[in-house]
């Protein structure tokens, strides 16, 4: 074997140790980069002028976990119900604006948490100027969002990529010249390499913050492979402050993908983890339907929880220890393990109980 | 703002320019490694020693786009069905062992392409030996799998990591004495931080191909998430020459996701790919039904096209324009794109057609 020279004197820690040192930020008392922990955000598909839908769907996103929540602002009407739905909602509020930039004055009047705008389609480069000077008064935000959709003439990477974060640069260095820098950016391409090259790109020349995702990534079963992958590639190399994931779509399960990211990177509380084996022909119970049945039976249960169902004798034991509670499988029963203790044999009819019960005890 | 040096004169063309050089094995007609594309594994769900459940259940997969197929052979009455089922399959088959080194004898003698194992598990070492001098003489390669659940006393990470990858250093060092060189190695864990870990400190030591995938990865929505994260990083950061998605659940959706994670960083070819946008309240048509009916419709036809199916004319012109044929919304109607110029104006009522029709024009 050519044993290459490692690159690294340990590979591990990786996550924890390189991530990368970017500026702080507040939108509302949610703490964006400066080591901060990685928030999970989501938008509504409501009308934002249908106040009680808007508030409904916002109480849901943040019921399930998000922690910041950005609304559309096509319209003045729009723009003045700002102020009622964020008196009535538990998370800040950002709003989304394009081309006019009255309706951003008018938000930030409202009082809301943060702006978020591509200074590239607004129709007054002066107008963008304005919004810079009312947010800097009022102490908020400005989320500087490249979308490779809106690059002309940007083609394909590697063009696309410079193009998306030296636009995004200048943006920021027109912002600063007014002395503004409460300044978050975010690169997004609806291509994976792409986007993960304009964050790596941006991550290495400049401190801001970065808000990651993959835009228009489609429908969830699409959505859920292309945000993992460019959202969680960046986590993993330390990149990233404030996450959306972005599917056609209730965002609900925006949310719940997100944080499912951020869980199995380990910068999420867990919660209650159900790892399970991909049943091949050593399995002889029926194990998605226990997997199901216990995941079902513990949805909304809070804490933290790893249970192992596993369904063999091959890595069964050994997953089954490693975890909190565990059940490998044989012939119509299984093994109950509990904290790496092998605790007694259970019939197969008795597995969800048992591990419900033993849950539930742990917690 | 701090211009920090920029750690790359560019970020662009990483993918491809930073693949690691591994050595080459050949699994039946499938090369892995040396700089092949990567391929796609699954494994069979049924009892092996039901030669027409697994061989209709394989042929599935290869219809699917599976290009490696694994079946476990947990008892001498399954080792000797593989030739009846490797005579009638169209994809390399490789035998999964456990314990026992004569089933991996029995299946070399059966004519499987490949053997996994994990040497840790195995009652006899020297059975171990005589499995690899068998696969030599038999000019098959031979995987292989250390389980983060095999490692015992390994706790959590770091230590487990390291512990993984000294294992399987030393198992490929066994093998170096038989002069056996056909190797390829898995380093799973059901810890998707732990699997980046250790595959990528065991790619920085040696140069044989290795095998991706997260090991009890659990139901079909974590396991996206996480084998998305755990291979699609490991791609991006041109670590892997095969992958294996592990899902609880039939192994179609495996192949299917791992078609996808490839597809998502541009090392598959696209196939039909609808983008689409996350419909927030600006949104005037019933975008998820046009994605969805589009996608029913096309479901099956091959060649390569990206459709944007976008829903305002924010980000929705650029995308529409990028995409080889794309619709960008308005009230009722949106504008149709083909080639990056604007055609014509379409009612919302005819847009599944429209695109439906012209997808096939173009292809």
């Amino acid at each position: 074997m050519i044993r290459l020279a490692a690159s690294r004197t340990t590979a591990t820690g990786w996550m924890m140790t390189k991530r990368r040192k970017s500026r702080a930020v507040y939108v509302g008392p949610v703490k964006v980069g400066g080591g901060a922990k990685i928030s999970v955000q989501s938008m509504t598909t409501t009308h934002t002028h249908d106040v009680d839908a808007t508030v409904a769907q916002i109480r849901e996103l943040a019921e399930a976990g998000c922690q910041i929540v950005r609304v559309a602002v096509p319209t003045m009407k729009a723009a003045l119900c700002l102020g009622r739905i964020k008196s009535r909602i538990p998370l800040p509020l950002v709003a989304d604006i394009h081309f006019d930039h009255k309706l951003a004055l008018e938000a930030i009047r409202q009082g809301v948490d943060g702006i978020r705008l591509n200074p590239g389609n607004m129709r007054s480069r002066e107008g963008v100027f304005e919004v810079v000077r009312a947010a800097k008064r009022a102490e908020i935000p400005i989320r500087i969002g490249v979308n490779s959709g809106s690059i002309r003439g940007g083609g394909k990477a590697p063009n696309l990529v410079k193009l998306m974060v030296d636009t995004a640069l200048r943006y920021c260095e027109d912002f600063e010249r007014l002395k503004f820098r409460d300044i978050k950016i975010s690169l997004k391409a609806s291509d994976v390499a792409a986007t993960i090259d304009a964050y790596r790109l941006i991550a290495s020349q400049c401190d801001y913050p970065l808000h990651l995702g993959v835009t228009a990534a489609g429908p969830p079963d699409t959505s859920l492979v292309k945000s993992s992958i460019g959202i969680g590639t960046l986590l993993a190399e330390g990149i990233g402050d404030t996450i959306r994931v972005s599917m056609t779509g209730p965002p609900l399960a925006e949310v719940k993908a997100g944080l499912e990211i951020l869980r199995a990177l380990g910068l999420a509380e867990r919660g209650i983890e159900v790892v399970s084996c991909p049943t091949c022909g050593r399995c002889e119970i029926d194990l998605s339907r226990i997997v199901e049945q216990v995941r079902a039976r513990l949805a909304g249960v809070k804490g933290n929880l790893q249970i192992a169902v596993m369904g063999c004798v091959v890595n069964g034991p050994g997953e089954a220890r490693e975890a909190d509670l565990g059940i490998a499988g044989g012939k119509g029963f299984g093994f109950l393990f509990r904290k790496g203790r092998r605790i007694r044999k259970v019939p197969e009819k008795q597995m969800v109980d048992v591990l419900v019960q033993e849950a539930r005890k742990l917690i």
